[in-house]
């Protein structure tokens, strides 16, 4: 074990990824999220003074950010590489979780926000599907997908991935991400043998 | 307004499914079901002795139901046409709650369970998702497609109508599941259009 520390700002917001993405926001105190993330509530309200909805948003941030950047490097060497990298990230949170963890973006998108305001958590989560979406639409088009097709596709991949961890979740199996992944992978080859 | 009376069983289990698909399971005590379902805690009590566990299952498997008794009988029509009728439902559920309600059965599925056990909520939605995919994947088959690709097309189905109708939400605009609908239906015009 390491020496005990004070957990940095970072520390504090991936862990609140993790449980938000297990139990939901709307069942996650702010004492939930910093003990999850070893951190004392002081520290917490020291980094976050706004509270839970502060952490939540740049917990929906940084997931949404390291997908982006990964989708971004990987994309490069073309969209089946780009899509096999989204595909092997959600599979390790899943089946290193036992189940138990999924996408933090999802846990925010489902849960109905407070009647007179949109909270800034489910902007972040909107923002994250649009850049996921929007890489893999550019990947999609810079290799020959018509543009059209292209946005259609990314938003295929997206939301079929998002739906497959959860019905791996409640299944215990990874077989509907190995299903949504035989199917994504056929399309996007399809996509790439279409005349632009 | 209709006089007061006990609400039914029946009206219980569906308002539970309702306040699920807004806000998680996790969140939501048997006092917020109840009240949802404009129900006496003292009714609801007798009619789920073993409270909040069990009128979440019976409320997953009445969602999970309805859905089904609605894929059975449009599927007759095609798998086309059995697509269109779950979009139209679901598009029903989100469009006329703007964007606060969604799924009750993704809902139960992306909340951890107990260290120790599978809560019965959670196999109740495993057994939906079988249960579409299954009808879907059937109706494929029926049609000429072959059954490796007709179970991968339907689990891709659900996948991704659960997928986009949390993007939906999230977005506060339908368009991911338009996206998605144009891009199932191609997909399932070319299976069916392969020889068997």
């Amino acid at each position: 074990m390491a020496k005990a520390s004070a957990p940095s700002r970072d520390r504090i917001v991936a862990g609140a990824a993790d449980l938000i993405s297990r139990r939901g926001l709307n069942a996650a105190s702010i004492r939930n999220l910093a003990k999850h993330a070893g951190a004392p509530l002081g520290s917490t309200y020291h980094y976050f003074p706004e509270g839970k909805q502060q952490l939540a948003t740049e917990a929906v941030r940084y997931a949404g950010g390291a997908v982006t950047r990964i989708l971004r490097k990987e994309l490069r060497a073309g969209p089946v590489a780009g899509l096999r990298a989204f595909l092997a990230l959600w599979r390790g949170i899943v089946v290193d979780s036992d189940f138990r963890a999924g996408c933090p973006v999802l846990a925010v998108s489902v849960e109905e926000p407070p009647a007179d305001e949109i909270p800034p958590a489910l902007i972040a989560a909107a923002e994250a599907y649009e850049d996921w979406e929007g890489l893999l639409a550019e990947a999609l088009r810079d290799q020959g997908a018509d543009p059209e097709q292209a946005r259609g596709l990314a938003a295929l991949v997206v939301a079929s991935v998002e739906g497959a961890i959860a019905m791996c979740r409640a299944k215990r199996t990874m077989r509907p991400l190995d299903q949504v992944a035989r199917q994504l992978e056929a399309l996007i080859d399809g996509a790439l043998d279409r005349p632009a």
